[in-house]
């Protein structure tokens, strides 16, 4: 037995049996030693961004880590955006990070690089193995980081801590205490808020999206005449019809600002304190009134559906049956194939337990308004603002709950970082829909720039913010990677396409050429 | 004026004349200032990793940096691994990085990440702008660390030194000062070598590795009984009918060692020390032996051509003709399309003052050996071990060489990590034949698996290292892209595809069924 088999082993006693690849040289032990489980599910990625946004989407789903394996330091770069993202949602995921043996360090061989620096602004925790003898211990101190910080854990695995030989003992399964409860002084304080007549806000995020955490928040709101609110981005929300829809604080700053301007008191459950995503020249960086009280109720890693029931108990109200939303009935969109008719399509056929991914940035604003009263869904989004996690995040997603289907709305722009990940999804026959924004442009940009005060765009602005000439042709590039699709040019044709995908399994993309007005 | 347009001035003045980008919001007043200056062109990737490395494959072409406009964090991230190449080709290069607002960073918002320990693993120099007032001094010193290290300077731009005013007096360009000539002393110690009897070898990198630098070094080695070699890495070699040719250190570690066991003295010119790309268990690091003496005779940013010159000096040996090699004068190849009867085909061909980017890998180890006499040209290769560069470079080099045609030597499972670059060349209209060698595997990995004693793959080997199931389709990918293409399954559908591709312009991709037996 060595350190790699060992590492494997670890990883198996805590459950962690799903591994998203990009292997090279250095990791050939490792590689080995996954051969040697075939009890571990190894899923290659053509490009380590989808490796790191698949383990991303799957741990969203499946709630414990999957573990990454990445080449070097350039296969953890490649695999760096997606973490930030990962690292932002507060991601359970384990890296573990090829390098070269210990030795061969100082020789400076081509592919060395300083890998914990590349490391750290990307993850929550980070540790060198030193040998196979440490490496069990290792690994279970990276489970738990993953586990209770929550967030991303990256473990730097020598090539020869893998290949010498390791302690036969297996390790034992690490026991989690239990998250931490809300402090019960806190607790109190903001129960006085909600009753001072004050305008409160419960601003929620991580596990507060889910749907019990949700019913809870929402009877405090009724009771106390409190406002709830999501984040602007958040790692997956539980909704749909019978669950709680709570708002999102817009992204557009104005519009921010002039949500939180009736606010006294921002309660965070699970949140941090809205900021601009972006400074812009006159205004503001922080979103809520100057005098508003910020309280941070609970953290990410903390027990937020347990906080949420105990602020129930505390202001006590009975439970309440959620508020009726209106369900959209209006006809089927015909013609032109606009951004808000793809959305309504998508809202009106959702399969039961869908998975929603959404990084279609500008093109599915209206999705989340139409799909209140949708079929009950999980919602994952970009959390970090590093494009090109759709398609890959879609794919984990789908490795963790094989029996849902996932639909990803993904916009062009960003779809194209990880474009290779329409590959791991035909491999791995996942159950995915993929439907294109196809607008050729970087939409939300052009929008940037008018903003900065450009609205007649020269050759060079045309050539950075548009990206047609060519445009690309999305059906051609998914068969090209073993992805059936096809391509939408009217509502109809959605609408007939969507269906049709939804009443079969494996990954299709729809390419939307959307003709906004 | 504010900083941004500073920026451009500055740059323009100093000839960086091409930016290749990939912009975000807290870019846009770079843009907007870019799209004021028509004389830069700008080059948009979908990605960040082609954005780097097409700078890389410009610079070694134009001997001069182009300037890349990366979004924060996550956007520099994507692009590391090919800055990563150009670090180690000690590729001249400029690379911006946009920022948040100075007073928006401690808000933390989600594009919020430590740029500096991102950028300095991968750059030979970082900075980050104090404001719009040192805009202009500050990229005169990027400009002077590209060109003197010369590497990879990255500066960090907030988006407030790109948005406040400057000042509007332009600055002068920075005239270069010549690089360092070669020590006397130890060019001294090094005839001195030469003349001992001992058996001495010249390992040559960077502008070493230029047709006169390598007359040159035949000269001496010709004069003295010394040996030539190039590195097993280079940005660029002259090669081709009428020039040296040199061999390259083997990639592998026996192969490597054998070679060098019988040098006594290595002097190194712009190269350094030869060391494995991998430790294996029982296999040396260093691959000279023990008792070789190292002699570092000038370093990437000394003059070279220069010290080569010097050195045929004082072995005052006269300008001898080059010698003369065999020209394969074999029949066309037929039949079953091989790695070697493309790499036959390629040579037989190449257009005179070709650019040939290489990131075959396993698959065009003939092709060095096979081009010796080929008409003269330019070959590029990867240097630091991070694939994912020869579409990019492809692309950079044809931006800086539009009369000169680039052929782009192109494994399939490389390839498919920056595949967004065809659409550049499609976008630019980029004179690049690109041959992918299909052999629907990470060859060079199931080779590694044997050596560390793996001869049956199981299900997790097997999935981690062939990229089959599905088969991936380059010609429906160029063509999603923009790119004409078409497929070979015979050495003579090859030859008739290439022949035909090399008498039109514009980008054309070949995939080429390999059936290695």
């Amino acid at each position: 037995m060595n350190g790699a088999d060992r590492l494997c082993d670890t990883l198996l006693t805590h459950g962690v049996d799903v591994c998203f690849a990009n292997p090279g040289t250095s990791e050939m032990h490792f590689v080995a030693a996954l051969d040697r489980k075939p009890e571990m599910r190894c899923v290659l990625g053509l490009f380590e961004g989808v490796v790191t946004g698949a383990a991303d989407g799957y741990a969203r789903m499946a709630d414990k880590p999957a573990v990454t394996l990445l080449h070097l330091g350039p296969g953890l770069a490649n695999g760096l955006a997606n973490l930030h993202n990962a690292r932002r949602a507060c991601t359970p995921m384990i890296n573990v990070v090829g390098d070269h043996a210990t030795y061969h360090l100082e020789n400076d061989a081509p592919l060395t690089s300083n890998i914990e620096s590349l490391a750290q602004p990307m993850s929550q925790w980070v540790r060198r193995i030193k040998g196979a003898g440490t490496v069990a211990a290792d690994v279970v101190a990276a489970y738990e980081a993953a586990m209770t910080l929550p967030g991303v854990a990256t473990l730097i695995l020598p090539a020869d801590a893998a290949w010498n030989p390791a302690d036969v003992v297996p390790t034992e399964a690490l026991r989690l205490p239990p998250r931490p409860a809300v402090d019960a002084a806190l607790l109190a304080e903001v129960t006085k808020e909600l009753r001072s007549g004050r305008r409160v806000a419960l601003l929620l995020s991580g596990r507060a999206l889910r749907a019990n955490a949700l019913a809870a928040a929402d009877r405090v709101a009724q009771a106390m005449g409190a406002r709830l609110w999501a984040q602007t981005s958040n790692g997956r929300i539980e909704r749909g019809s019978g669950r709680i829809a709570v708002p999102k604080i817009p992204y557009v700053v104005d519009m921010a600002v002039a949500a939180l301007s009736e606010i006294d008191t921002l309660v965070l459950v699970g949140a941090v304190e809205p900021v601009a995503f972006f400074a812009y020249p006159g205004k503001p960086c922080r979103l809520v009134r100057e005098d508003c009280r910020v309280i941070a109720l609970a953290g990410a890693g903390d027990d937020l559906e347990g906080a949420l029931a105990s602020l129930a108990d505390e202001v006590r109200v009975g439970s309440e049956s959620p508020r009726q939303r209106l369900k959209p009935d209006e006809g089927l969109p015909i013609g032109d194939l606009t951004d808000d008719a793809i959305s309504y399509v998508v809202a009106r056929f959702l399969p039961e337990s869908a998975i929603v991914c959404d990084e279609a940035i500008t093109s599915a604003r209206q999705f989340l308004a139409l799909s209140e009263e949708a079929a009950p869904h999980d919602y994952l989004q970009i959390t970090g603002g590093a494009i090109g996690i759709g398609i890959p995040m879609a794919a984990g997603a789908a490795v963790a709950c094989p029996d849902r289907k996932v639909i990803s709305l993904q916009a062009d722009g960003s779809g194209m970082y990880t474009v290779q990940g329409l590959w791991t999804q035909a491999r791995e026959n996942l159950d995915v829909v993929t439907v294109v924004f196809s607008n050729r442009a970087y939409a939300i940009l052009q929008g940037e720039m008018r903003n900065v005060g450009v609205n007649e765009f020269g050759r060079n602005a045309r050539r950075m913010l548009a990206i047609d000439e060519p445009a690309l042709d999305w059906t051609a590039m998914a068969r090209g990677m073993g992805v059936e699709a096809a391509r939408a040019d009217t509502a109809e044709e959605f609408t007939r396409l969507f269906r049709g995908a939804l009443g079969r399994r494996g990954p299709f993309l729809i390419e939307a050429m959307v003709s906004n007005s």
